[in-house]
């Protein structure tokens, strides 16, 4: 029987791949005693394996299927086919962004102060092939964690750090210099998999379920009745993109008008279409929209 | 560029107003090290500020808009635009009553016993105010919390204290009273924004969306099928103010029906649904009902 | 006034039961305080009782109606009206099942094989009864938790125990030897309630609504736009027993299909119903389906 | 080699336990992995027991010593030797008793009043017994827990049930009747262990260690300096049944003076001490006293 | 039968207070259910109070005895017996400071520069008398607490707060200006209690025992063996102050010298000691010092 | 004014390192918002480092001295002066051991069976170093962690993991091939601090601490009265390196004897002495043995 290798990454990315799994349809459950985690599909097995490393497991053909961060990816250099981003919820969360980061009081203002410096990070390849690019020669040493400690105390010159908003970076009197790379989560794909038609059709059925929950994250479902006389400038004041669903009511000069739409959106349009003539307005939330 | 200054309460409802602001459609992010918490619009801005003194900063225009409970408004005496009452959740919360409270076995049973007797308060001025205008002179004193704790103990005769249910009070072996006053959330602006035409357009959206998500919190939406010969005596069942939305069907001689009801009306309701012919009952949860 | 007592089972199924309630329609609330747990109706009295006794207590007319195992009332006999079997969530929980455990390297193969062994169990009538009208002669003691303790710490040969998967069994290095009852939770009624019209009459109403609940936990809806020339074949996909809903759409030639669905097929449906034609697909969740 | 086979008993004395064979000179480690928790001693073997059921496997032999509660050594009616009372700190825990317990407002005043009645208690076979040998017909049942609930709920008419000061009966608006037994944690040992010399001598090490132990926790050391022409109204200050470990110091007209004494008698004592003249007073922990 | 009534600390010294009673030889019991802490002492009777009002009382006769800080005291400017100054441990804990702290970039860089300035602190009375004092005009209001973010959001110009490191305002980028007053705990004791000769004597036993407590804190028992020859030379390493306990040996030109010294001198000490030729040398610990 | 810079490891031996440091006379406090723990020594600054990163840091002097794993030494292949092993309780832990493990059904049994196979472990240089010595060609990769899992998702073939009783490995469904490494924590100190003299004797003086501190862990205090006649009998019981401290009493014919042992030994100790005529045994406990 066909079995699909899907692995999940381990640590930070856990728990959101496993509820995104569970809103496309999948339910993942990580037990205490056991390594594979149960999905309830028999044509995937599922592998915890840690983010940093997934990659390399997918170029190698250990796994057919994987979720990790670009930031990795490029870190280990894989040669794998990249399927989607998944931007997990676009409005709330920025990007991971991996960051130089000196002490608040450092004389390095620019990339060229580096120069002959030390750097420690998580990141050693790809912060050595980013100055060499450059050519600013400087030393990059392997950071094992607490990172940003290593500024502090002046045991190295600058960190290469990953960060959201800065805010912990800025609580630490340090300062950033400049960004280096935005990373957001990936789904990969050995290249053979890919190639093979069985995997590439159960890919792809996971990829549309996959982005029909992410797109539903930020969307809800909109519904309002509104008289025929009106029913035009209500009509008008709809994003384009999103075509509205129009149904008759039994009272014939009514409509039942239902649309699928930005829950960002709807703090704007809704004071807009109670003025325009709907009534009866209500939001309601969505699991996938395809 | 326009901004709005809004007040979210600190502590006790800080959770709540922030959930409540969710279902309404802004997303507010509190950081453990800034205290001004993230709003996804530009064109407000968030400040936590303690909910006893929130009616000061919206009274000198330090805060545009602020939510707060109407005995600290009271107690302030300030002068503000009382906007809107947001009761969250009609059905299963209710108002918070200021009760004066002796121990169980105290000789004072209504107001006049307090003559001459000493009370301690969080809401000092309401209370020498309440007092005052009923001709009772009594000695208010201020208390850092632990209120109870002071009729238990003796140090006081009385105390003006906070409560729901009563049942910590009972389970003190402590005694009202009498109620003093009844509180619940209220939403205020400051008097020169309520005049400034883009502040009020924009307080106004916000208290749209607000009352539209408050609203939505007990109710549901119902729909079913029902065959022609049956719809009237389904409809008769309804309750009379909320019109449903009837569609018809591709097989002619059956409806779509669908209202929004109370959740609490839904137990008695399905049961006479479902004799009376409509089949395929569905129930489903709504964000924001206007 | 007519009441209905109703026995909430303490414990274990606490918190679903009352979660299964919340669904249904009635809030419960349990507090530290107060043994009578408070529910929003008025018809209703609540009693929270160990679901080792309930069935004693229903069986003898102290509550009218409550919920419990098939395997509790069974090991107390008692003579009462089993209403309905309330299998909370067919696809994700299986039942509990009692089995027959001894350790890994135990001789004992067959039921047999117990003659004169010593068996611990805390369901002790029913394990006699069991045994004896196997005639297989065996001790029963019993036991007051930790049972499976007993097999690896050798002061038993055997134990009679609750399971659902296995694992915990197989991982304390312990051997199944084979099934001895399966149990689900059961709603039961006291017989002469049962004869009581206006009882009965309220105790049909609570099953309906908890029936609903259930039934609406694997179930989502689906609803989606089709082309006129392909609703034929859209609905052809559809699974047979769930008759669509389809109404016309304002633009003639479209029309919006909505049907109740079990999640789990959704993965496999959604795939083929984009190819067939079907656009705007969206699913929600649903809180009741009658 | 000869193996003391030693129950250990689960649940709420299980940690007290451990820590007193620390104190005693026994490291007990008890894994969740592991039934049979690790002892630093070759000569002894350790099982995890239910107190409950511990003096059943110590009678029959699977155990040759453990301790549990006389309460729970009676209800099993047990044929064993009891080695020892060990009274884990005398000062500050009562005994556990078990007591009769009805609603505040009930009828029942003496145990005669139960004539008749329903008892609900974990300790059905005691409790038999007890009304038997008083010649009161009473009905009793097996209680699985939250016994305290069934007399509030008016299931039963009384309990019996386990108490040490009574204040959680009293907060459930319950009342005591009469106490029935007083309880303490006892060392027992089977019969023939009991018989076999070298059993005998390693269960009255234990034992000897164990009352060390208890002894010492209510008791600490004191020291003081006192010169000599004060040393005898000194010792007149002192307890007459602990001698005082008096020595010469090297200035002859000096003497140190070291007492054991009980921990709550000294804050009476030294100050008097101060007054007669001692000197540089301290006091230390004691681990065991002999 | 006589009683003294004593004020504990209720909050953040709560434990504090409780802990060192127990080093002192009470114990003392706080129930969640009960106000009045239970006390092993039939002479005393105990009060939770918070340490802001405990004055208060003291002064009233409320209370005969209490616990609280100087700066409470200075607040409420309370006219009582200051019994002793109580410093929990000299050596690890620094005095709570009240400083006036204000933004980082702020103008404010003296007192004066405070002139028509706004003011937030808990401490309204000391703050407006620290003010008029030097004769500048400031506005103080009572600060709810969360006091520090009032500067953060510029609500005020500066406040006046407590702080043992000041590492909190450093890390909320704010800036202490200058210190106002340095705190402690102390015993206070009512003016009339302290010339009733029975309270005296009582209050004088508390305080006897608390101080050898605390003294006990930062001390430890030092023993070790010395031969003869050697005995003045080791005599002379010894801190003066403490004369140590010297004691023949058995062994006659030996002695056995025991000293009692502060924890942190220990760590010199005992390198010399060993240089010197003592042996055997031992460290242990100390409940009190008298 | 001299320094001797030291570095706390961070992490697991964390806590313990502290412990040990506050036992030796040191004060070390950690606060979440600084990297540089306060120690109660002007002579000293501390800083808290990896264990992994340790030894580089004290190689190239920024730090004079720290305590870290042989392993980890070993690793990085660090030129520095082992000053101490520091044997965290002799009794209860026994030393870290790095362990080739492979899968239960592995048909890898030796060290040999490797050749060609791949191996993850945190410690590349010494496992790479390790089979190069033998001759044994394989692949090492660095391991980010969760290292067990890998072996048993068949990711690689072998692992070295570091394990102190092996369960955790076994009930992984794992087997351990052979041993490569025992480790144990160490003191080390930088090649020219060591040379220092001022830096020699302050590093000198922490090792006699920190050993005296570690040597009292497992020993107690024992003191008894013994009548004259029954002195030799008593002393030939002691364990014979141990010279007990034997004083005269005030009364001629009774010694006061003390002695410092093994708290391992007490048990068997105890009752012999009673036997030969030791009265009022106590146990204490010691906080250094020097």
């Amino acid at each position: 029987m066909n079995k699909l290798k899907l692995g999940i990454p381990k640590g930070s990315l856990e728990n959101a791949t496993i509820e995104l799994f569970k809103k496309s349809g999948w339910k993942i459950q990580v037990s205490s005693r056991n390594y594979f985690p149960d999905i309830d599909d028999n044509e995937i097995t599922c592998t915890l394996v840690r983010a940093q490393e997934m990659s390399r497991y997918v170029e190698n053909g250990t796994l057919d299927l994987g979720l990790t961060g670009k930031d990795w990816i490029m870190e280990n250099g894989s040669d794998v086919v990249v399927v989607s981003d998944l931007v997990y919820s676009k409005v709330s969360t920025r990007p991971a962004r991996w960051v130089l980061v000196v002490k608040e009081n450092s004389p390095i203002n620019k990339l060229e102060d580096l120069k002959g410096k030390k750097i420690s990070t998580e990141l050693v390849s790809f912060t050595k092939k980013y100055f060499a690019e450059r050519n600013i020669p400087v030393e990059v040493e392997f950071s094992w964690g607490a990172t940003e400690a290593k500024v502090v105390e002046e045991l190295v010159d600058a960190i290469v750090e990953v960060t959201e908003t800065g805010s912990t970076i800025r609580a630490n009197g340090l300062r950033i210099v400049c960004e280096l790379m935005q990373s957001n989560t990936q789904l990969i794909a050995n290249k053979n998999s890919w190639k093979d038609s069985w995997k590439r059709e159960k890919i792809e059925q996971i990829t549309l379920l996959l982005k029909g929950a992410l797109q539903a994250d930020g969307m809800v479902g909109l519904k309002m009745n509104v008289p025929a006389d009106k029913l035009q400038s209500v009509i008008a004041l709809l994003p384009s993109l999103n075509a509205p669903t129009v149904s008759n009511l039994y009272h014939k000069d009514w409509f039942s008008l239902e649309i699928v739409i930005s829950e960002a959106r709807v703090r704007e349009l809704i004071p807009l279409l109670q003025k325009s003539g709907a009534e009866g307005i209500i939001e309601y939330s969505l699991n996938k929209v395809i």
